[in-house]
């Protein structure tokens, strides 16, 4: 996979692409990652990117002409990547279009910075605009970075044994169970003596027990969406009963 | 604001942290921005901060002791810092949390990578558990700079007047208008009429029903939790019925 960012902040890529598994993904060749600075495609002799917006009002607006070409000067021949606008009214990033997402060949994204986009380059350059959720950020390169960590970990060869997440929360439907590891007691606090039994049939089941009950507790509208098995449904019910 | 993060991943901050808005904060005196590798607080001669899951599975779990330790290394006498713990089971991110956030004086983030947290970690030294939305990341880490990005551009005298931001989708409550600026005619797509006119109270009309348009369309999980005024609510009723 291709993936490009386009940002008037290229700097601020420097630790997460150079780090963990987005450096361990593109040594292994899963993955190329560039960055440019769009002010390069400026057609204007201050290097200006953004202009007052029509009808007035506060902010600056992102000029299409540097984006265009910039996004132009990106593709080759006969590719059709998906150009992806970070913001804020985008469609809500989810674990499933980070799926679908790492099925391309090729990813550019676009990120604003305190500025709005004209919407010419929304209508006419982009194919996906996508905001990692409801907060305001001051540009759209974390969101980018988010997204790219949330793909490239999909692709094959990229986690290794030892990357193999615990935290596959958005896989099973249901929020994880609690983890505990060494040592068995610390300043007084136990590790629950059923991890400790050895009987896994027993673990098995207040490991599935406790991700219900977390999923209940924190997330209902996960239950909402899912179908749970007439073992785990009769668990459920005794915990809304509890209520 | 004195922000303080704890990552097995430190040379991730560079780049975000010694850019943009986050740069001119310290600048500014406005935040303190440190972050440790809390790997030295490890208690093991290997340097090891994880260890295998009681029970049993696959993965590994972050030891107590490191975290613990590094914690209260950071938290001088008489304080009580919020400490924040990144992760996909925690409270869902939204700006009225990056509001709550701001009003902080010590912020502590907890950033694990791969791994989980063992349960008394989230019991016993976090106070509040984020998540910046439903989809799987490497680590803690992007989520931590996504939070202070939000939080910090929300602390007085951060943002100048150039950094006002158009994005304001979410104080609002609606998704922003479309936005143009020069030139009025790229490549044969031409900026609306009604925002060249010059007339304010028909551009300020435009820009409400394209907002109430845009979420509708895109977001209408957000109209449910607003209160419209009349207008505002006989324009929606225009779009409903148009369906």
């Amino acid at each position: 996979m291709n993936i490009h960012v386009l940002s008037l902040f290229p700097n601020m890529f420097e630790g997460v692409f150079g780090s963990s598994i987005l450096k361990k993904a593109q040594e292994k060749g899963a993955v190329t990652l560039g960055v440019t600075d769009f002010r390069e495609f400026s057609i204007n002799k201050h290097n200006q990117v953004d202009d007052y917006p029509y009808g007035g009002g506060a902010g600056m607006v992102l000029k299409p002409e540097p984006l265009f070409n910039a996004v132009e000067a990106l593709v080759s021949e006969g590719k059709k990547p998906r150009i992806i606008l970070m913001c804020p009214q985008g469609e809500r990033y989810t674990q499933a279009k980070a799926e679908e997402l790492a099925q391309e060949e090729d990813l550019i994204f676009l990120c604003g910075h305190y500025e709005g986009y004209d919407e010419r380059i929304r209508q006419h350059l982009v194919t996906d605009e996508i905001s990692i959720g409801d907060y305001v950020l001051t540009g759209g390169e974390l969101g980018a970075m988010t997204v790219i960590d949330s793909v490239v970990r999909l692709l094959p060869g990229v986690l290794g044994n030892n990357d193999s997440p615990v935290l596959d929360s958005f896989s099973t439907g249901l929020l994880e169970h609690p983890h505990y590891t060494r040592p068995a007691e610390f300043r007084g606090m136990r590790v629950p003596d059923v991890l400790l039994s050895g009987n896994h049939a027993k673990i098995d089941e207040w490991r599935e027990q406790q991700s219900i009950k977390r999923t209940f507790e924190r997330r209902p509208d996960l239950l909402e969406k899912m179908e749970l098995n007439p073992k785990q449904q009769n668990y459920l019910d005794i915990l809304k009963s509890g209520k």
